[in-house]
């Protein structure tokens, strides 16, 4: 059985958004967890100096005696990084299916969220924050949507997974911002919200963002705040 | 029983030793691979066309009928992106346990090799080939001994895993490079060279380089080019 697992997070952090939703998934496979709000504009001094000392959301302590979350035991394990975290979800629930067994399908797994991260992210973040032209946007749309399975509705089929978990936020976000068009450039915003959810040749990147949006672990750990605040803590903090 | 894998290479290029480094530890292990030498500077047509679309090594090609390297069969799984393969290996070949079972050891593994590859590899390739200050090569050097097994001799201890495998290419580099001072501002690298080997401040990083560099796997899949060579390709490729 599992230890005790202390989960820093920040309700606006997307990277800490797929560690929530890899929890939440892992819920019903008795996963139980605490959180504890870190203000990434005011950090406590605790946190640096016994959680994470590169001063990041998230970070999880697992393990060791119980202790209120801002008194963290010298006992517990200390784990950061994002992909880490989900991955280490993954392999203490490993009921939740969240990575399967098999060795192919989690190599698909892994290089799916490769292209999350190093295509979609950057071409989600150079349009809604730097005024870039959507192209890179586009193309990381496509290949995404080209990795999925075809029926769906996730990436690997019938099975949510750590692959889902890892672009979830970031296609969440993307979503809110684009339909209020509160992006670096305004008007560019709804255009491109057009294209991806009507063209045809997105048809199959639509339907997964829908799905993803819709998913009640995403839909539950999704930050109350308006796109405006999310622009304005990206811009400051990433 | 592993289906049959063909694994397309290059041997100057350091994330392809990546995957050579883990078939040769899961060898003992059952493991049986063809190597075909991508020409880097004149890639074959077959490649972008029928193995890796980014044109990349290294790339594995998975399972399928028996066919010749440069005719890859539709039937076989393709699979791209070096840390991708090595967890493929390591899944492959349970036995080998070059990531073994406990989920706390694999997410310490794999925040190393976050560290290696944000921090250590970057500290490398920006003193090595663009003239950069030490100073963040140290730095990352600094995490790294920090995170190893205080005894070792691997960063597990006595086990071997893909944490050394992923960080092995990069020490080998630059100690073949700053050994020779062949570095972009000639007379820095001898100076690194020794600071890095006999500083008290680096005993426990230059213990780990020289168990890495004596390891069979990694001596065994060392290029055999000079390091003059290595920057050169470094140069024109990364
Ligand atoms: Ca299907």
């Amino acid at each position: 059985m599992p230890e005790q697992i202390t989960l820093y997070t920040s309700e606006t952090c997307p990277w800490a958004q797929k560690t929530r939703i890899a929890l939440a998934e892992a819920k019903p496979f008795g996963a139980k967890w605490t959180e504890f709000e870190v203000d990434l504009k005011n950090k406590p001094d605790f946190y640096a100096k016994t959680v994470n000392p590169a001063s990041k959301v998230p970070a999880i302590t697992y393990g060791g005696p119980a202790v209120p979350p801002d008194q963290p035991s010298p006992e517990s394990i200390k784990i950061a990084e994002s992909a880490v975290l989900v991955e280490f979800i993954a392999d203490l629930f490993p009921q939740s299916n969240l990575l399967p067994q098999d060795p192919v399908l989690r190599a698909k797994i892994r290089f799916f969220i490769d292209v999350a991260t190093t295509k979609f992210v950057p071409g989600w973040f150079q349009f809604t924050f730097k005024g870039a032209s959507p192209d890179a946007l586009y193309a990381a749309a496509e290949q995404v949507q080209e990795l999925l399975d075809p029926e769906g509705p996730w990436f690997a089929g019938e099975q949510f997974t750590i692959a889902d978990v890892s672009i979830a936020p970031f296609i969440e976000r993307l979503c809110v911002n684009l339909q209020n068009d509160v992006v670096a450039n305004p008007g560019e915003g709804s255009k491109v919200f057009k294209e991806l959810s009507e063209a045809p040749r997105f048809a199959r990147f639509a339907k997964y963002a829908r799905a993803i949006l819709g998913r009640p672990s995403v839909s539950g750990t999704t930050p109350h705040v308006s796109p405006i605040v999310l622009i304005n803590i990206g811009l400051t903090l990433y």
